[in-house]
């Protein structure tokens, strides 16, 4: 194996593109179109060390896929004395004042301590949605105008939050919501999610893994449990067979259903998460720097963010016509919908004959000013009740409380997805923040199914919800 | 009388449980199921001085229901000298900047001042509701939709704002809602609010005396002057017979009817009071400490705040068909219901043939997003006229205003309760504070029906009020 | 005439009761039934110097119906050297930053101006308005749910804003609405309003004098130019004869019509202007005082301000029946309602068949939660258009601009009142400030109409303005 | 040619009037009526240097239209040594801190960064808006309650959003709404934006260029390149003739449609703007001055501010009956409405058969509570949606998204109007700036169709647009 000297590296940095992984040099300019980010999130790094990149959006086992011919030799690492920057200064001190877990009453104390402790650039990654924010607000906001009618004088002693998705039994009418890049909030990434939500087969929720998880479909089920189920998170390649492949594979690692993602074939525009390394690179330099006109202009080649490079290569032209019959024909697992955002759209899954849908605008990370989830969730309930009986119907976007979750139920939907609130607590406290985030939910479920005088899950009918006609005013973060 | 040393008590910590009570000590091994906060509550102070949360939460004489042998004898008592905490200092100089009662103009102002001199635990107990308080702030909010239509050219030098509730002279449409722990706010207690509200038998306002009161029932009804009328807050032990006691014994204390409290089944999640000690343990420690890893977790044993330890025992399956008729097969008091939150059960309960129901969501602290009272006042009064025939209809929650008790009466609401107001009142400034509050609602509901054209109770009709289709802003703190 | 000592007259504070007034002394121990303010606003200075609220309350001729053997002799008048309250500093010091009038370029303006440089004491009872001010927010803030559907394409060079309001000309749809107390604000008291609103009489704009005014109704009378019209707002004592004396006295002192104030007859709780003498207390002794025990309570004799003095002797009793038929009977001007809060009393004082409503609350002062004039109008077309026809109908409150003029007279308003604008201008800059606010008004109601395609004020129509589904936000102060 | 001295200049200020513009003389007191901003304008710098004034508000050719015997002869230039006012030193500070653009990533990043390099003149001219401004935020919050309901499952890999605008390619829906004054912010003014919006004739984005532009029309018509498509919004001269001359001079110029503003006829009160020179004046003479007596007041002749010198001799009779015909008669061009502001005066458009309509409030900044132009535009869908087909229909005003323009488009709108953010983004960064929110613009429009399902103009279609019944809170600035 040949030793190379970085000024060689570095000179592979155009026709052909060389990059260093963990001290080891690979020619990655065959594999630049297949890179599933797209070959730009590679050539910002030809010639470079691309480790702390790779770490963070990739598997260990990712390299496997590259021929053997690719892997040219290894290089020795030189140990730079890198000084922390003030952003891994703060993380630092802030993890020193974090309060312990018993303290984490909600969800949103979890959110505001994950905002302290989390490097900017996972924050803004997770937190980020598109344009102004606005429709990841209403999300939240919309559930404030859903206002219960509850029934006392109903036994109660008894209670049981328990139900099945997708013939798969759930501890709570919950389930984690495809969710991308944990290892960017925690070095063991999604694995903490998988340990975190199951403690047996009668008791656990059901973990949606994305196609974008920083650890592979692989590694994920290898981490899972006996008995422990697992949902994928399909985003269809453009290229049937490559789609095809992935199906396949993910179906031999034990998943137990597809969900196929539709609301996401562009990346929605997440500006904080575009100006994440700009607000970096000012605050290393000092306040309000003054900017020379020779500055690179990056325009274009940044435009999307950490978000933009995940959808390169996914399938903009899917149809009804199309792409279900060609799924059915490759899996025999359920297949459900996820990005349903209107009722007409619920109504052609539901004669497509698809298993399930998830009505969700992505956590407003995709069209601003989609309608919130639970506004959609009501007016299919009011619009089309069949189709409820035809198939599951989940939500997921802005759930900060089991009060949430029981509306949602009320109002027809089997399950409720969340997903940050899990990357924000695997990143402040590892497994035991996922283990806290479903104790406080079985917590305020329990007490909520009690206080409706609603005992089961069956007993959440849509006559306990009203929608009422003012905006209350919301105080949760 | 054996004498004891501390070690020797200490000791007594597990399978046995002695604790110290005003330097007496006694073994409550076996009253430890009977407690009516729950075991858990004595086991946290299990072979210490519990001197301190005794006095808060129970009367003098609550003692006397233990059997003599549980006395084991005395203990030396050990002058500690304790220094004032952060709170206590601040409390203690609020007191000197309080300003005189003649310059508390409203319900507003008597809360602004409490919160100043209030200990944090008794605010945190008093103010704090369910999750994040929407449907307290929604309680007090929802009366800003509602506008007066007042009628002119009517007389009303004469004008009279009293009324009966079940049967009993009220010089006002308002009564005292059952409200806990006074004693947290004041040493007299519960006791400063039944004085303060009494003058003679034509002018008194009755007070609903809680089950969770900080004195007992008998001492509350020792301190009520002849003539004057209470009502009991029934908590319904799971135990019938434990339940029935309790209701023959406040009949024969002389109470005049029992309101069956149904919407605290379970605890609400009272985020704020359960914050309190921490809050005070960082204050102690000054600013944001650095947390250790070997802090103890308290969690679960403490999730649930003050609020928690008092429902412990209490009945959750009740029912329409059971717990009605062995009410009333017990008593022959007049029984209301506490608690109704939606028409479908004001019904039920006028089928049921109770003589009362107070629309109530226990001032926000139970189900986080119930119903505004005064909404569901509205909802029945256009839905179910015919139930205001059947019994009387109380509402509480979220009362600042003369006008809030005129709107609540012109919709048929036979009168208002307050609770908080008067535990703040009496916290403050202890009788006289009581008294305060009802000479400014009485200034506020006659000036109020004077200039609404309507010098009797009778004359507030629904007509007067018209709730409008859009959210005023509101300033009241 | 004998001469007394300070000491003597000191003496005459309780069965008999003397008061100075510039250096005079009076016995006015028979007068005290009759004090238009009650008797306790004169006991207040019972054997002290009144000369400083006699100023600001009353016209100089006031004493003149005073016996003459009430006049006992004079006293010397011993100058004390009275060091400015930090208050007169503040307002003195003000007065010197006060921009030049040419930079007031609307009303809001003004107010802002008029807050910084009136006392503490005018400004409290000039903006203060009941309980929590809710009501005089929304009077404001209903206006802007009102927009305009203007016309494009129609001939407006020729724009003519004139009318008249009960046969009188006015230059504008506008009319200055009863104000108490100007001098409060300015010596020279009403007679700047009276003086600032007219050129001829082609060219005025009418004033309603207030029986509440700091000057008489036969001084303002005499203040006004040949032409001039001035309208009586009567607040009817409670003695048809006083009553009657009144009106008989105004109608011969030229007054072209009576405004029978019906909202009044209990004083409003302007709690602002309740606190303002204790805040100026507190301000004075420094900060946030420590209290004493002894602190006298004027619990009681002082809750009502200085609303509650003007409105002692006020009839509680008029009715439709009675009071009109009598108000007829005495006089042979129009007579027109002030204070009609909804629809109905509207068509009673259509059928009673008085001449002109006033839909008012009283800018917010009296009954919190009273629907906004706008509002009541709108009702008031929607249900009842025919009422129109049969008499005047204007508004008041919550006037800030030509728009909101224009916005009332589309809906049928023949003119609007405005009532604080006037109070601000006189206080902060004199005449020259009214003639300012007229200027400003004409400004915007001009080009208002120009730009609605209306140029007169039948032009105006219903069909110009739609009431909005929304609630914009309002940044108007 | 004679030489003068300044003071011989000076004498001449007032029967007859000599200015000065970059050294020479020039008697114009028989140009004054003609003046397009009215004598006034001009007579504020009788007998002194206009220069300043000139360049900003005219072009270079604009003195060609005096006769030569008004040119007098030259004045020698006394070079002054002028100091930097603060403003000025603010801006060119504000300059050196500007991002690059590269970092500009939405239209109110570039609104945020001209309010800080723009003079305080230029930002108060664009920015301001009629009154409080309330119309001005109304018309951007009223995009926030238009929500989508987007589908999935449709092939958008190919997708257009290229459209006509009467007869004239446009890369996109949209267009350069008529804005004036661009020298304000940028010495190049709007040359700027003609070169910033046009690659080629199919790649290019049409300006409607104003009357008031401060070049004039010949200069940007000459500025514009071959095939590239100009529009004139034209302010119609009271005097017929004047106006024909205008007309067919701009259609020489090569223009290709009219658009006739009939929402301006008096110019709205634009109060910021006003306030600009006094905020400078105090600015200067540093913090809160004390005015003097003799401060001469302006009021009156400087109330409207830059906008008011604009309008004055503008057409202030115009109809229906009598202007289409007469516009017809003059020339071919396809003639547009500009200023339609409710249902029924589009439906008269219609029937006047014009070509097109632009409903528009002219920014808010003409009659305080317009209806917001995309609130228009919902109601002439419902209501008329036939008119549609009969002329196209445009609006501007409030425009911030792609996601804003998309809605417009569902509902019927042929393409969408911008005025202001080129303003901004010609002054902060010249032609660059225009070209770079063409880009933000194109891509967030694309982005939006293909996250709709819309891959094209035509498949923007009503149904994807719903009007909520809630307000969301907005962020956007």
């Amino acid at each position: 194996m040949t030793s190379w000297t970085p000024q060689q590296v570095a000179a592979h940095n155009t026709a052909s593109c060389w990059i260093i992984i963990h001290g080891q040099v690979y020619d990655v300019t065959k594999f630049l179109p297949e890179h599933p980010g797209g070959p730009q999130a590679i050539l910002n790094y030809a010639g470079k060390d691309a480790t702390e990149p790779f770490d963070t959006f990739h598997a260990p086992d990712a390299l496997s896929h590259l021929p053997s011919e690719a892997h040219l030799g290894s290089i020795p690492i030189i140990a730079e004395a890198k000084s922390k920057t003030k952003d891994q200064a703060r993380v630092e001190e802030a993890h020193k004042h974090k309060p312990p877990l018993y303290r984490v009453l909600n969800l949103a104390d979890m959110e505001v301590i994950a905002r302290k402790v989390l490097s900017h650039k996972a924050w803004a990654y997770y937190s980020s949605a598109a344009d102004d924010e606005i429709t990841h607000a209403e999300n939240i906001r919309a559930f404030t105008r859903f206002f219960f009618l509850p029934r006392v004088m109903r036994p109660v002693s008894y209670c049981d939050p328990s139900t099945t998705i997708l013939g798969y039994s759930s501890a709570l009418p919950i389930f984690v919501s495809g969710a991308a890049l944990a290892k960017l909030g925690h070095p063991l990434g999604e694995i903490n999610i998988t340990r975190g939500i199951y403690t047996s087969p009668s008791k656990q929720i059901i973990q949606m893994v994305s196609s974008n998880a920083s650890l592979s479909f692989n590694e994920i089920a290898k981490a899972a449990r006996q008995g422990q189920a697992l949902f994928f998170q399909l985003y269809k390649n453009r290229d049937d067979m490559v789609a095809e492949r992935r199906v396949r594979a993910v179906e031999e690692a034990g998943y137990k259903a597809i969900f196929l993602t539709v609301d996401a074939i562009v990346a929605g525009s997440r500006e904080r998460d575009i100006r994440n390394p700009w607000i970096l690179e000012d605050e290393e330099r000092g306040g309000s720097p003054v900017y020379s006109e020779e500055m690179p202009s990056l325009d274009g080649a940044n435009h999307l963010g950490t978000a933009g490079a995940l959808t390169a290569n996914d399938d903009r032209d899917m149809s009804w016509e199309r792409t279900i019959p060609w799924l059915r024909s490759i899996t025999k697992l359920p297949i459900a919908i996820k990005g349903i955002q209107c009722v007409e759209d619920a109504v052609l899954a539901a004669e497509a004959g698809v298993d399930a849908i998830l009505l969700s605008n992505h956590g407003g990370r995709q069209l601003e000013y989609s309608l919130p989830p639970i506004e959609v969730l009501y007016r299919l309930r009011k619009q089309r009740p069949d189709v409820f009986s035809k198939l599951e119907v989940y939500i997921d976007g802005g759930i900060y409380r089991g009060t949430d979750v029981l509306k949602a139920v009320c109002l027809g939907a089997r399950a409720v997805g969340l997903g940050r609130p899990f990357l924000y607590a695997q990143g402040a406290y590892g497994e035991a923040g996922v283990t806290k985030i479903i104790q406080i939910l079985e917590r305020e479920i329990v007490a909520g199914m009690r206080l409706l005088g609603a005992p089961t899950i069956k007993d959440l009918r849509p006559e306990l919800v009203e929608r009422i006609d003012w905006q209350p005013l919301v105080s949760k973060l």
